[in-house]
């Protein structure tokens, strides 16, 4: 294996995206789709990763500061123009150049490795990756001569009929002997239609010159999606969704319908969940084993525990334990940590709280910034009354309370271990362990209401 | 140009869509299939649009009052028939007369204009749409001489094994010079199985008489398609559906997932708005740029401001501001206007209400005929009880009030500005500006209930 | 017709679907495969169904236990060693034996009773059902001769080039003359790379014997799908689904996007609903005519009247009167029973409730245990307080009653005919007929209190 080296084309304007941000910044299943190709080419274990950014492109050497080097193509004079930008980083190296578009975000890892292998055992001074489309109008062809070998690139308004009928087209992708690609380059003109310096002429000058120049075939076209406008974006997001779900599928999760269940790429999920439609499972979130969830369902940052059902609700940077009931129709917000065997019921918000194991809170309620004991039973609409306008405050309730329905528990404030409180209290001082605490006015029935009332209207 | 006429043929019973609505005001996109076809006939800028109707069709009438003539089928006769109840009408002019069927919504207007510019370019006495099908079975086939010009359409029971080979079919939809149209008219028969009045024949009548009879073929095969059953309704919606959504995608908005994303044919979106999937845009909503809305979120007949969040919610016949948060799980009822930098939270419900700049309602609520002021703070669970089961009264909360937790405001009633509403009060009196209004029991703590209750029981 | 019987293989590991659960118990759309592929084969009227298991497939057994016997194939040798397994039960009877495997849960019953038939009537010892693959690669091929008839089926790895384009593949599921069965069966050998006994090694063997050996045709290659791994279940899902969704609209029902509507098979729907999507539709559920029906909502084993909405919300285990309004966010629980012209609104909550008709819940609300009379009005925030720790007591609510808004009503209570309680009391005891109750403290007004609160901090 030589040296490798990674140069990414991602100065490109996007104007089709009719955007403000960045073309290659747009995600592709919960990433950038340029982080994609820079995780992409990572198999290929490359000394250098370069992005070619466009000025101005602060946002993209943000996003990719950690994973790449960047020079920067002032003006768009194409992408031979753009690779040149690469040069006095590059120009002295022996080895392989990899050359991706940041708008590639499908080309697999593996055909990748595939191709920069097959380039570097047949001693290619360049190599382009191919694949065979239905639909090629449009494409670059790929003419190979008698033996199979690659002939010459055509592009679509230089084809003859004959040359039309070829299905096999240029994918955009190449790598390169280096010290061949720079001497190449040198020789490019933008003496075309457009005034642009066009990397393919690079296999033309190397042809010309005797060098090997060789095809690398993927047998799926979908890998060559190049995302120019959005619908080209929801298609590329389509066929990632496609590759993620169907990994998941592989793994044992059931997915009733795959085509309507949104995974970001780095989620994990155990055996025998199930999920159903509607549902989006977004960042790093991890779903344990035989869990329900869905359907219609959100799932951001989060960690379910196994034997857990979601349903109908939206779960964003929290833990929830195992043999948990959350749904339909609950809201469990960021840093809150529900321990096992915790019923989270319809209607309920859940903030920044602790919930201990065995408690419930089945219907209409509000708890925030509170700490929930073991066991604890949450009537229906109790509220936790933890902000005066100004400061937010603390609600403690301790193991094996009991909360009645409609309460305020108006914090800081502290509710015993095993105490009760009367439905209808509005709670302001702490309630001692084991006892009731009640704030509420007596009933008052006052008879043949109804005959008055009706005559007063 | 010549004068133009239009004969929209919406008489048909419709038996297989198993209805009692008329088969043609069944909606695609969320607009009854005929008045597509009627905004679409629109392009060629027609003197006259008559449809024809079945008896008793008054709903048709009702819906197309506007846009169209109507003539009376009585009965179901044949194609041909129906158009020979516009004779009287049209007999006497000069010009060019469209057919078209008010079950084909998706024929597009550019389509129906180019055809027709090519019939009067041509001096056709009749052309015909065609469109080729990977499937042609069933279809009319289109044959052609060796000059490539219309020679007959066979039906599909009389086709020979050769004719039944040609992927090119009639569309049903013709232009033909309207004084030649009516005098062949007068020669179909219906000497044939069904006993029927085609159409078609009056091509055979002309090309008999030597008359000039084109076809002009759509290279879009789609638009030919006519809903006979919900089956062929739910067709018309898909595709209906990826146009709609890619003329967003292609004006800058991002669709996550366009086949699950349900946007009506007039709501118009701004660009770098994202949508999520599950998501329902229907009748003149209007998004503006920069939002995100959905997942699972129904919006109808809403203005949506800039920047603003709208997840797993409802929102009908409202008015949103810019910068405002929205969901989820809340629900906004009609003629409800939401100022900029709003907070409407999980579990609220807002009603036939104003509601000020930067205020907040984020948990649990129902504010319903109200008017709240700027910076307003609704804690959690407050109701404005607006219903004393005979009238609705209004509820008014003046600027940077704070209405505490669980708190009843009954109305009619007025919490003054700057005010400050003690969780848990049930208000029926006026709040005055700055005051504290409360309306609640005091706590009481009995000790030691919990083993006394546990005893009891 | 002679006698039938039938054969399910079912005892294969599923090792694929990395699961717990037995590979021909995993439900597509709501049923265990193996019961689809066991209800399939009814249309044929076997006199005895056989299904063979694998060694402790005890769960198999339950869920086919009215409808199968059984035999165990204690080691997985092959198709030929799991049909040896029913030797004992058949192989001293006259008739025809279909042999099917239980994870082929898309082949029609249709399909089944004309291939019997066929095998029948042509007195054949053995027939193949095929179909016609785009993509055979992988599949037995079926090689016929000049007249059409089977020749021999041929493995991939045996095929030659030119009977690798062959497109007509073995879907794996025969009949047979049983006696000449069992007696090729028994000389079936395992002499082949993987050392077991193949099952269409008896058709090679019957050919020899002069008998006579055809093929079935399906013309739609999706029957035959077997399911593998989950990647296969979520396709098996998918046909069904069409299917089912395409069955009910051609019953009159509207599904606005059949691609994302999820109906189990048993359900009944009305013609003139409509189906919105992101619906699932489960078990044993029907729902009448003119009724609206998502999006986004969830209805199990329910029964849901005509001319009613449903949107945005979960029914389960309920019955649902005519012209109801429920949702958005509505969530009726199990054995709740809704009379017609009720309205179920946002954010509320029906547990094992009977409600009146013309009776309103349209916000916030939890109603569980309870009896519900005619006409009563249940304001908003209203609760059933059921539980006291300990045991569940019942609310009965007569008719006409008016429940103001945040009620708490303690069970058990009854609040009594045309009665009137104040918004925010909290009831303890029973309220007369036409009496006002009301619970609550008397408002104060402290003036000038945002001032001083506002120095304090």
């Amino acid at each position: 294996m030589s040296n490798r080296y990674v140069v990414v084309l991602a100065a490109g304007q996007g104007t089709r995206m009719k955007s403000k941000l960045y073309k290659v910044l747009h995600p592709v299943c919960g990433k950038p789709m340029v982080q994609h190709v820079i995780e992409n080419v990572q198999g290929i274990q490359a000394e250098q990763v370069i992005t070619v950014v466009g000025f101005g492109a602060e946002k993209v050497q943000e996003v990719l500061s950690e994973s790449s080097q960047f020079v920067i193509q002032k003006e768009q004079l194409g992408t031979a123009h753009a690779v040149m930008q690469a040069k006095e980083l590059l120009k002295d190296r022996d080895g392989t150049t990899l050359v991706i578009c940041g708008d590639t975000p499908l080309i697999k890892r593996e055909t990748l490795e595939a191709m920069v292998s097959q380039h570097e055992k047949e001693e290619s001074h360049a190599t382009v990756l191919t694949a065979k489309a239905e639909e090629p109008t449009g494409y670059g062809r790929i003419i190979r001569n008698d033996k199979g070998q690659l002939e010459r690139i055509v592009e679509q308004k230089d084809a003859t009929e004959e040359e039309k009928q070829v299905k096999e087209i240029n994918a955009g992708t190449y790598c390169f002997d280096n010290r061949s690609l720079f001497s190449a380059l040198d020789k490019v003109t933008n003496d075309n239609a457009q005034g642009e310096y066009y990397l393919p002429d690079v296999l033309e000058i190397m042809k010309k010159e005797g060098k090997i120049v060789s095809a690398f075939m993927t047998d799926d076209f979908s890998e060559t999606l190049g995302v120019n406008d959005r619908v080209a974006l929801s298609k590329a997001e389509k066929i990632m969704r496609k590759r993620i779900n169907e990994t998941h599928m592989k793994n044992g999760v059931t997915i009733i319908d795959p085509d309507q269940t949104y995974i970001d790429c780095g989620v994990e999920i155990g055996p025998d969940t199930i999920i159903y439609p509607g549902t989006v499972i977004k960042g790093s979130t991890v779903i344990q084993s035989d869990c329900v969830i869905g359907p219609n369902t959100e799932i951001v940052d989060s960690f379910i525990g196994e034997k857990t059902t979601v349903r109908q609700s939206v779960v964003t940077e929290s833990k929830v334990g195992r043999n948990v009931q959350v749904g339909p129709y609950a809201h469990i917000r960021p840093k809150s940590d529900i321990d096992d065997e915790v019923r989270i019921g319809n209607f309920v918000e859940i903030k920044k709280t602790t919930f201990g194991k065995g408690s419930k809170a089945s219907h209409l309620s509000y708890i925030g910034d509170a700490e929930v004991g073991k066991n604890v039973n949450i009537g229906c609409g109790t509220i936790t009354v933890n902000y005066d306008g100004t400061n937010k405050y603390k609600t403690v309730i301790e193991d094996e309370a009991f909360i009645g329905c409609n309460s305020n528990l108006i914090a800081p404030v502290t509710v015993g271990k095993d105490s009760y409180i009367a439905a209808g209290s509005t709670i302001t001082n702490d309630v001692p362990k084991q006892a009731l605490s009640i704030a509420r006015a007596r009933q008052v029935n006052k008879e043949n209401y109804s005959q008055k009332f009706k005559k007063k209207k």
